[in-house]
């Protein structure tokens, strides 16, 4: 079966021109089968404006978008055919194999939890974040910013959801899972950490303790679990300082001629180095735990980042990352819960106390 | 009136070598007057190593230490000759005129609030990390650490003492605040970065809104407020990626001759780089909201880093800042107090619902 791709032609900082480039990049170059959701008019200047014939991509239309801005859950039931909304259908339907967007992370969020539904034994979907380390082992960390308060099954299940996808997807064979805290010891953090700490001791998944900060981009852990605010921020001031680290070199090297002559010597080695560490490169997070592909990319994405974002979409549609992960999660939070004795539940769909209405 | 520092030999990971061989630096290369405070043959071994005479600095014995991993509270309490808690007494006295520590944390916290005491006003000390950005402009993050949970009237303190430390100390005339969160909209973030966010609204001071992750080395604030667990796993995370950048470019540039030529030619360039976002190069972060200067470095501290926590020190105690703040901090609670008619408090002292003992 061909993998097709839906995009957001409507998401994104730099919407619709960077959506619609990197599609047509993704055709182009990779020969990926994508279909895009958004204005057709404006599809279509950016068609003409990329010298591609109408007839090559796929384009369903839609006048009905929504904003960076927006809070997320009242125009997502009441803009039925928001384009990011009507990519989670075209998941859901199996017209498309995995959405992408650039645009509002609460929307997509939303889109995919009202559309596809939950994974059965998740109550809410995490996103995840795959980071470049030190040791060139990739790290998984989740949530980054899906759901901004969490209850500690949440976390629970988010750990579940990184084992599976570090095991099933990155062939790590026994994936090191830490809680993200303030100390290593089993009593440092807040409240919630010191709980969520005890019911991953009590996972048999390979849980071995608290991380700090210091331990992101160390290598010497394969998932990284933590609630969506601090994933966010912690992401977000990554690339924050990455960006400053980058402006400070250029503006150094630039001081003097020997330096120049220098920076052109290295500049091939420096350029792998902002490869690795570039979140364009990557393109985008997964939304793990609903019933479908959805890659959600930076607001801020280039065309280039998009053409990522899709290949990362056809990759997690080929080593069905769903089925891998859907499979297993039920019965392992069946396991747990037998030991766990659990007895609090969210409503999957019910999206209460706020989170995703508020990112 | 000669500028004495109290010097912690017995606190950090490289304790006593690294603190008394930075206390001897600043001593001979800036004629520092230091009193270390630490077990006297463990010093007297690293005089003796470090050829300098026993007379030259003063050294005040003490048996007692607090181990890196130690919970706070009870040592504190218990060792009342713990080396920390001597350097506070020293400082509470006026003997030194501020100490510092490269050791646990929680008990430099707990020593300054139980011997120094609080400002009036002041409910937690908080501590100031104080970053580069893109632009050269210094950014106050606060809170880094001390209080891993903190209440609305908590941040509140701590946006009124990073105010006055961006405009007493970094002269910023009218400083920027922000509050970190996960969306620049007032309705984005948790519960309580809403309610934060209002209380900030209310205070008079530059208050400018939520900002994110990205915003942490943008250069476009002066202060930025958060818990010091987000705070804690920010500073942290930063150090991490930093460490990860500069290994990958040593890595990349050993690959080829061209790259080893050109790295030796922008070595110079990179250095001033390397400088501008080192901690060490900074050295530690001061504990605001007690009565005296506690400047708090990097456990991992080396020789070089304590050196640069002692000029910090220096300038802590020489620019007044305990006073200034001192004076002001009270007067702008008194002010608000009238406008939120708050009736919450907590007992300065009391160090209730764990942080201080648990970081």
């Amino acid at each position: 079966m061909v993998t097709k791709i839906a995009v957001d032609a409507m998401g994104g900082d730099f919407a619709p021109q960077a959506a619609v480039e990197g599609a047509v990049a993704a055709y182009r170059e990779d020969g990926t089968v994508v279909v895009l959701v958004g204005h057709q008019e404006a599809i279509g200047v950016e068609f003409r404006r990329l010298g591609i014939d109408d007839r090559a991509i796929e384009v369903i239309h839609t006048d009905e978008a929504v904003a960076m801005n927006e809070p997320a859950i009242t125009p997502i039931r009441k803009k039925r055919r928001a384009s990011v909304r009507l990519c989670a259908e075209l998941v859901r339907d199996g017209v498309a194999q995995a959405m992408v967007t650039a645009g509002n992370t609460g929307a997509a969020m939303a889109s995919a939890m009202l559309v596809m539904k939950t994974l059965p034994g998740v109550d809410r979907p995490a996103l995840a974040a795959v980071l470049p380390t030190s040791t060139g082992r990739r790290t998984v960390l989740l949530d980054v910013g899906a759901n901004i308060s969490t209850k500690s099954h949440n976390l629970r299940q988010f750990a579940v959801m990184g084992h599976l996808l570090a095991h099933e997807v990155l062939a790590v064979e026994s994936p090191r899972i830490g809680l993200m805290s303030v100390g290593e010891e089993e009593g440092k953090g807040t409240q919630q950490t010191r709980e969520v700490f005890k019911v991953l001791e009590a996972t048999g998944l390979n849980f071995i303790g608290n991380v700090e900060g210091s331990d992101v981009y160390s290598g010497e852990l394969d998932v990284i679990v933590c609630d969506g605010f601090v994933g966010n921020v912690l992401l977000k001031t990554s690339e924050s300082l990455a960006g400053m680290v980058g402006g400070m070199v250029r503006e150094a090297v630039a001081g003097s001629w020997r330096s120049r002559l220098g920076a052109f010597l290295v500049l091939p080695a420096l350029e792998t180095v902002r490869r690795r560490i570039d979140p364009e490169e990557y393109g985008a997070a997964p939304l793990l735990g609903v019933q479908g592909g959805c890659l959600i990319g930076h607001g801020s994405s280039s065309a280039h980042g998009v053409r990522n974002a899709i290949r990362r979409a056809v990759e997690f549609s080929q080593a069905d990352v769903v089925g891998k992960i859907g499979g297993k999660v039920a019965i392992m939070h069946e396991q747990e819960e037998i030991v766990l004795g659990r007895a609090d539940s969210d409503s999957p769909t019910s999206m209460a106390d706020g989170p995703v209405a508020e990112e």
